[in-house]
């Protein structure tokens, strides 16, 4: 049994890592911390807790949250974030952080959020918290960068081949497409029902910040820098996201043989699941699990590979309880199924 | 062939009017007006009118606007309204004012909208939009209060019967539920996708500010003062509200009587079908269209309406321009259909 | 640890029980049967289930089924579970029926499904499975007649106030919407998501087959003969029901006085939150979860009540897993939370 | 003044194609007909057009029709549309065929319809309705080809730049998204609302049989033959496609220089909007239009096109409207806006 806070709830991956937590058999929720002035009853704000969490929220007090936890979840704003992960790692915690800031290098991340990073010294340590190509570097980390709900969907698609990728010089064109929760919970006309309802739209086309994190992991998996094509479009649904890459190759090796690195790959990944050939998921496959579904096929010299997630648990929340389950030694489906 | 302007278009009721007025085969429009600090064509705010909508959006010029416009339909914000609706009448313009200022008297305005009436002289000549109730008025009107949407559904739907509900001390109960764009283009997080989308929820239960005109117009009609309990939901669609009624009388007539109350008084209305006894209407059958749809059920001592209408067309817009077609002699249906 | 088998998984309400079933601790799933020529796994028919439930499904074959279950759970069609159940009793199962089979009388069950009730030795024995009401009967009963979904809306949101509603002679009005699951997986084109999506409609108007099963329960709360009026509606949504309950009554107590029935009630109930006054739940509050939320007000000399319930947990699945918790003497919680 | 009729009105194409005509100041509709026994008042089939369409269905008799039609739409499923087409021919009609009878060579019918082209003869003369392409073949023709609603998205985005497409060999990768109406009124539970809401699926990846169409028409333009790539998803919404549209090619002109290609190709168009550079169109913009609106941007070697249309307009009946008025010398625009 260990002891968990959650700080920054008023967003939907907070909100979704208490919901895990709670679930969790091994873990107290021990503090509750967001920007606040007076104590509230979680249950209060979120009334689909009552009865399942009891706790108060209080406002963000760094001493307070490390006397009583193990674990810190950070579900906070990029930019913010890295103001907090240094006092909570002083402290002894081990951090799971679901923003940005830990996730590219001090010269990626200015270029792309367009601001100095200010805790380099940790960014050079934190372990990138995709398990199934980490696990082990995850199980002694204390500070966990969780990867993005996008960045999810395409490394878990592209993975087992990104030696073969990097090696054809192939540049993969991603075309993505995601759930309104992805754009977080903001008060903007754009993202209003009236607006969002049976509409489908194309948005930073290539130019996405979450670019140079797919580039920079996989880059690293194939062993030489690779380059993404990245193309999101935003859903009137609420969660999930389907990822359709494209790999134009002259010399694309059989569906078995691609098939078979993939089976290769995820043989005992507890959340993956790698379907027949042919057989393409869907979203409504994996929403409201931890799963990345995967399927394959190749038509006229075209590898297609489809990888849906649903984006508030393998794509933030549930892969950072996956996280924390590896770091405290749980079953890795503790609290996920 | 007229002249019109729009005042106010960035909420969804103006942009309704401006699709309205643009397929009209009788009017020109001349003028769109809203707050912004340079002109800006219509359509690039609005991609969907490109190649329809040529028109320039400037800001509102009170005498500019007038010296173009035979018309002026104001779609502005509750109380910003009467600033505007005494310059227009004084410089001759017939005004169609699609807020809720000139609709109930000025001692209950100030009641529900906690401000005092800035124009009660305009206030007291004003014209109750609704042309199935006054259509000679309307002839011979220079300032329209056009009706709001979810009153528009519960009057059309009672109104055959005020006379009986009065007489036999009825209070109508109305169980309404409207899509989201009744909730209109405001950027809060509670009308976000993420929040609205898979939900229903009940809201201001018989507390809704729009109780005041319903039982206003009602009791007009009925020659005495109705009650009428109003229960607003918001759903999880873009368009449309419906409104069922539960009237519970011990002398309640025949389905038959009732029925023919219905067809009598709407025997030659362009945009109410009443259905036959038992045939309920859905939302989807008035959807895009400017009709109000009435089914009547009759069981165990209650008797049931249901009354459905596009809650930016014959809840708003549409019928803004249907006023403006009786206002202007035209067929009451051009542009409409 | 017992062992579970769930006959008939084609509908929404079968996939939903062995999803619970899946995540409870104390069950192993030892049967899956439905009509097929020949087994196939589970997860290859709900590809979501894939690496949580593998197990393969069989046709029914009673005997084989007894022999693996203690509980065994009917999500068959009305008119078609009452051939099984009197085979499974005989055998010395638990049975949770999730049909209307055993919900009315003998009479009652003709005059509405049109058909002689073929069990009714065993309809005499069969316990209504609502833990607010029977908690007491469920624990020893081998049979529950699991409850309908709209019914469970009504029921849990009158219970309390029944023989207040008895005495006044009151007939509550009840308007019910429900997301599209409630009316099942039949290939019917008025179910199709281009006929749903963005509509809402009204149906079965004071004429739907669960009133005779919420007049009967709440009559026997009461003590005496209760009517009630539902007018039940076809949601856009996938899951959910919301029941707005109209209480008309010159006699109201206070709304303090009502609060305080609904609160002494349900004190211990781990599935029901009752809310503050005014507070009124929306659908988003009980989506996959196993609780109804009630919210209470009172306006005018008018009691409304609005509760909601997940239809296909606490309105179906959910409900009979509770039962089934409460049966084998488990936390009634286990699996469910 | 000319008359019309629509054969075969139970789906949702043959509906879309009554309410353009019941709209069109140029059409009276003389005749409706379908596979029924009795005749019945359109409206009483379909409500939402009462008062609007006063005709009566009748079963589908050549002669009649022919007798009171100018021009016949055929709204028939792919193989049954070309027992009609010869009949209507052979007494004078003019012909517009939404289905895919007439689109492709026999050869290629047969492949991928896997049954003979009984009319040939007719097949050779049909005129393949994209006014954008075919304008002065379709003002001369009887027999009209009406394109496939996916192949509309992708010829509109792809034909200003078809020769070098061809020249360059590339093989364009399109991703398209469809809105549920595409699939067709269908009893299919895979269609059912309570499947398809909340959820995207990819199917039929790279073997839909709407690629020979695309690749023959895009073929023709390029004068050489053209591979594409073509995937399509199925959306959670009613109405519309948007379809995004990958070029890698190592020699890809300018932005500036693709961007005026679509500019001059479109000039005159009034269907066609093309965007700026980097303004990328969605589906809200031309739901419920016969418009088609392009965007264009290029990002490191990769042009991205994105085409939006609705799928019931511009993609199947607003496009069959618009080849009547070009066959009849009407305003090309008139009842489409």
């Amino acid at each position: 049994m260990i002891k968990a806070g959650v700080v920054g709830f008023t967003g939907y991956t907070g909100a979704e890592v208490v919901a895990c937590l709670a679930r969790h058999p091994q873990v107290e929720i021990t503090s509750l911390a967001g920007r606040m002035d007076t104590p509230v009853k979680y249950a209060d704000l979120f009334p689909k807790m009552g009865k399942v969490v009891t706790q108060v929220c209080r406002k963000i007090d760094v001493d307070e949250i490390s006397a009583s936890c193990d674990v810190v979840f950070l579900a906070l704003p990029h930019t913010v974030s890295m103001d907090y992960v240094p006092l909570f790692l002083e402290r002894g915690k081990k951090v799971i952080d679901l923003s940005a800031d830990y996730r590219l290098s001090a010269d990626e991340y200015q270029k792309w959020f367009k601001t100095e990073h200010k805790d380099q010294n940790n960014l050079m340590k934190a372990v990138y918290g995709l398990p199934e190509l980490n696990r082990r570097s995850i199980q002694g980390a204390s500070l966990i960068a969780n990867p993005g709900c996008y960045v999810t969907s395409v490394l878990l698609g592209t993975l087992p081949i990104a030696k073969m990728i990097a090696k054809n010089g192939i540049t993969p064109i991603v075309d993505s497409k995601s759930g309104a929760t992805g754009a977080g919970k903001k008060a903007e006309t754009s993202l209003l029902f009236s607006e969002v309802d049976e509409d489908l739209k194309c948005y930073k086309a290539d130019t996405h910040q979450h670019i140079p994190e797919m580039e920079k992991i996989l880059g690293q998996a194939a062993g030489q820098r690779v380059q993404v094509h990245f193309v999101p479009h935003l859903l009137s649904i609420k969660r999930g996201i389907l990822s359709t890459i494209y790999i134009k190759d002259a010399e694309l090796p059989s569906a078995q043989e691609i098939h078979g690195m993939y089976e290769k790959f995820y043989k005992d990944e507890p959340f993956v699941r790698v379907r027949q050939i042919g057989d393409l998921p869907r979203i409504a496959d994996v929403e409201g699990t931890n799963f990345c579904d995967i399927g394959i096929t190749v038509s006229r010299g075209l590898l297609i590979i489809v990888s849906v997630i649903d984006n508030l648990l393998k794509g933030a929340s549930g892969q950072a309880v996956q996280n924390m389950n590896i770091m405290c030694g749980f079953d890795e489906r503790a609290g996920l199924l």
